[in-house]
């Protein structure tokens, strides 16, 4: 069994990981932190939890971090990496997963860059490596900490990957839409059900910071520059990204050239799935689960490719992922507890 | 043509009482007030209005309220009838429609004892009319301010009225159930989009300050004294509310002898609509309108009805109903602007 | 292992309970049969499942089934029972778990008057076990043939198990409303998205067939003769059923003294939970479990209690249930495959 | 006032239609004409409308369209060429607003390609006008027959008519999203609230019906050949269309300057709205209005200009923009009946 702790158990991404932690075989766990609930209880989040999860929630400071083996951390960006050097501090060996935005950029200066805060831990910046693990599974299994990526950044790269490598194209559109979960669980004005039902609408085009993400490990993680013009929108939905990348291919392709590209780089992978022609993916199809379901589509005339992505914004694109990292970080299965149908409908 | 000032303008109150007058043929506007937003315009606070209605936003102490004939202030209660005192005290010929509850029982006392503050016009308490026009029109007609009903009591009273007249029951249970706009606008923990979709559930179970209202009302506007166990429930949709209303009779009576009743108060009614036997009131059927549809029910087995109503909440609930008030007070056609077909779907 | 037949596999309730049983640890699938997609796999119902489910679909006729030793039926009421007579004549050693209404009566005529259709198994009409574990769970371990309960009675008899046990009241109020998709996959009017959205109604008012089903099922399993006035709503929702029971009761009690009944009857439930005083349940906080939340309310003034109550109508109100009955059948541990967190959001 | 005739009332453009046409103070009702429903009441449709609007629904081949000066036609594609040819046989100087896709393509053999049906009028096919005001204002003037665009290509072309224009771009990607009520009402299984509900999912990509009638239409409207790559979307929605235009140009611009050129083809339209910078065009703020609001997004490094249009689907995409050419073919104030705010929330 593994001693496992959660920073930030009581927002959404911190919720779904404990569904899924909690079927997992291997995990035991040391605590669940909260900066604002510590001393309730978990279920005074507004959750109903079993009573062997309904635990005192630890403060940030918590002597139980020295206990733990492996530390999720679900703080917001520019509080979890700070949060993330007071554990290390204390308990050094702790193996980190950090499913904010804190280590996702290779230094502190890019990340302050684009971020607009301080870096809280730009002494010593740890490497992290960039949790994607289609594209980087190999330096997660040697690592200690994760930086797990962006929801948009996941579902782009597991789009434009295939693409990238068979040098294909390197300027996309990136058109993405969003259940709002994804914007957590804090209350705002744009949030709430009455002003979002019934409405889509675009936001920060061309300049969110997902953006900068996706074209920064691009060079990391690939090696290639890439240019992206990306149009975040909001739909009214709690979660699931569906996203739509556009490329201009440099090379002339038959789709079924396409098909196979995909195919090549993802037949083994057990959670991105290519479907057969003529299926769409919905997102409601990967609600709950880890899975990316992809299709391409091709327009001949004008030699453009679009690939249509479905992941759940709290699976693949945080928690899931979390979880699948953490299962090849500890050499577990790398399904393990991972595997299951979504709830439908 | 009527000077119209409209306070608390950015709620969904307020957004709504200006839907329906800004088709109305007598209203001229003289000033929108926000407290939050004065300086603004309009359609800073997250709308599209057309020009001619996007107005820069006044404070509540502007001098423009001087000019007004009639004030509608959507303000929340605890701040309303602060903001009518002031404004009365400028311009003592000013009629009020309120929308909040500060006015809506017959003391400052009651109101301080179940809304748990400091009335702040209790001095010189002014005799508000409540602003129900079916139980109500001659007082509605003659008052120069009006408390406009709550959303909840609203429906009930419409459901209740006949039965109360004819004495068939004082003893009831109210299970309603409301969209989220009723909460209002300003941004919470449980109106957020992720919590409330897909969720149905119970609050404030017979301790709603709505039920003192429906009590102290019924005693007031009807003379009788009754007793409700009223259970409000959150349903995730934006508007509408549907009443069920629970009584065991004191005499036999048939389900046709229900009916009857219904009629023999509502036929008349432009507002209040008796279905046909067989159809079910939908809250869609009566979105963005002033209507309040009513279906009557009987188990003969147990001599216990069920009166089933559905309004808009924020049309019959709140600002339609204000809009029909204010038609009263001026003479003019009671459905002056507040006749429309629902938007379906 | 345990030799498992679906069948009715691409309904809501079919895909629910594979959701369950795909997870479950003694389970082995010998075939999935329905009778519109036979022939096809199992994604082209809509849905996306792993390769390792995504078998063809058998017809009813199947020889498969002789090699089960438990089907589930999901067909419709009306085919079921007809499917099971025929399934039983091949393979009489198999156990069944009916979710249909097919056998909630305990007699075919009482089934044939209130659902208006021959009985399609009339003749050695099977003695069925009604499923509901915490009211009958010593029949349901030696039954073979389990009759699972309509979504409605199972969060009825929950909710007025303790209160009939302890004498405290047999006239009931139930007031409940449901998602949508307790109505079931096939494309109808009434279900499409853009009549459902923004609307709350009710149907079948004092005469849904659910409520003769708690009526007789009162009668024979706690041997009380009960009346309800049975008034179910449709939300605009897919899942859950908020359920309130209203009773008044026949003795003088205290707050404290509803709860401890409850406690009584409930502490040693797995599945069911009487929440702490103040919290409410909420639809979500069930979804895509087998629980079912408790509260309960007391109204002094009138003696007047309300037990509300909230499940996942495909969870504890069907196909959960039938996961539970099936493992009380095999000598399973109960919560095999179901203890999980909701989906949340 | 004039004399209009509705065919094809229940569906939900006929319906918004109604809405819109009951506040329009110049037209007279003569009948209303449905092929399923008729000898029945329009309320039988499962709406509610007042008692005056509530009548027995005509046959097709009713006699009653022999007083009529208006028809508008809201029946299905491939019915209402036939029931029009009738209709003109019976009254030749009967005025036409069609709603479906059959007069939208010059020739009846071009129609017949795209839609795979043998069209019903094609002998002395008339010489319909497209009904987009902005783009042709002065040949629906004139005309006698109007073709109503298809609410994707309104959109599109708002977006698309001042880059044509100014010859900035001849290649298209249009990424639109659509609430469902576009597929209209007749009940489907992707139609079914349990089904959509948390779903997005694209259909129809590259080959969908309105990217012909965009292309033809705008060889035929602008001159111009074009090249469009469509990937329709639906969201979880009843209304509204968000539709997102990319265009890489031809020519160097300045972001300042593509502002001005879309303000320089609509700042005199009363319906065309280009919001102030920074604002986001969302669908619900134009629910249930005539209204297009769009926004412009320029990002350098592509030369990439995105076009952002939000109308809705049953508005400005269908009934509104019948009216909206129904006071032009009649010379009435164009803005007639159709200046409200949005139902908001």
């Amino acid at each position: 069994m593994v001693k496992v702790a959660i920073a930030g158990i009581t927002g959404f991404t911190g919720i779904e990981l404990l569904r899924y932690l909690s079927c997992h075989e291997k995990v035991e766990f040391v605590c669940f932190i909260s900066k604002s609930r510590n001393g309730e209880k978990l279920s005074s989040a507004g959750l109903f939890v079993d009573s062997s999860l309904d635990r005192i929630l630890e403060p940030p400071e918590t002597e139980l971090l020295s206990e733990a083996e492996v530390l999720f951390s679900c703080l917001p960006h520019g509080e979890s990496a700070g949060f993330i050097k007071t554990a290390l501090s204390k308990n050094p060996s702790l193996k980190v997963i950090d499913l904010s935005a804190d280590f996702r950029f290779t230094t502190s200066e890019l990340y302050e860059e684009i971020y607009k805060v301080e870096h809280p831990f730009k002494e010593n910046y740890p490497e992290a490596v960039y949790g994607l693990p289609e594209l980087n599974r190999k330096k997660v299994k040697q690592t200690t900490i994760v930086a797990n990526p962006g929801c948009y950044p996941t579902a782009f790269f597991l789009s434009a990957f295939p693409i990238l490598k068979e040098d294909l194209s390197d300027q996309f559109i990136y058109d993405a839409k969003s259940g709002i979960s994804g914007a957590g669980r804090s209350p705002a004005h744009t949030k709430i059900y009455a002003e979002l039902e019934e409405s889509v609408y675009p936001y920060s085009v061309f300049t969110h910071r997902h953006q900068y993400e996706m074209e920064h490990q691009s060079a990391n993680l690939i090696g290639r520059e890439i240019k992206i013009s990306f149009m975040p929108q909001v739909i009214p939905a709690s979660r699931g990204i569906l996203g739509v990348l556009y490329a201009n291919l440099k090379k002339k392709v038959k789709y079924q050239d396409l098909r196979h590209i995909f195919l090549k780089y993802y037949s083994e992978e057990p959670f991105i799935h290519l479907l057969k022609e003529g299926d769409s993916p919905k997102t409601k199809m990967v609600r709950g689960t880890n899975n990316c379901l992809l299709q391409v589509y091709f327009d001949s005339t004008n030699n453009l490719a679009a690939v249509v992505s479905a992941i759940d914004n709290l699976g693949k694109g945080a928690s899931g992922q979390a979880v699948q990292n953490f299962n090849l970080m500890m050499g577990f299965k790398e399904e393990e507890s991972l595997i299951s149908m979504p709830l439908y409908p």
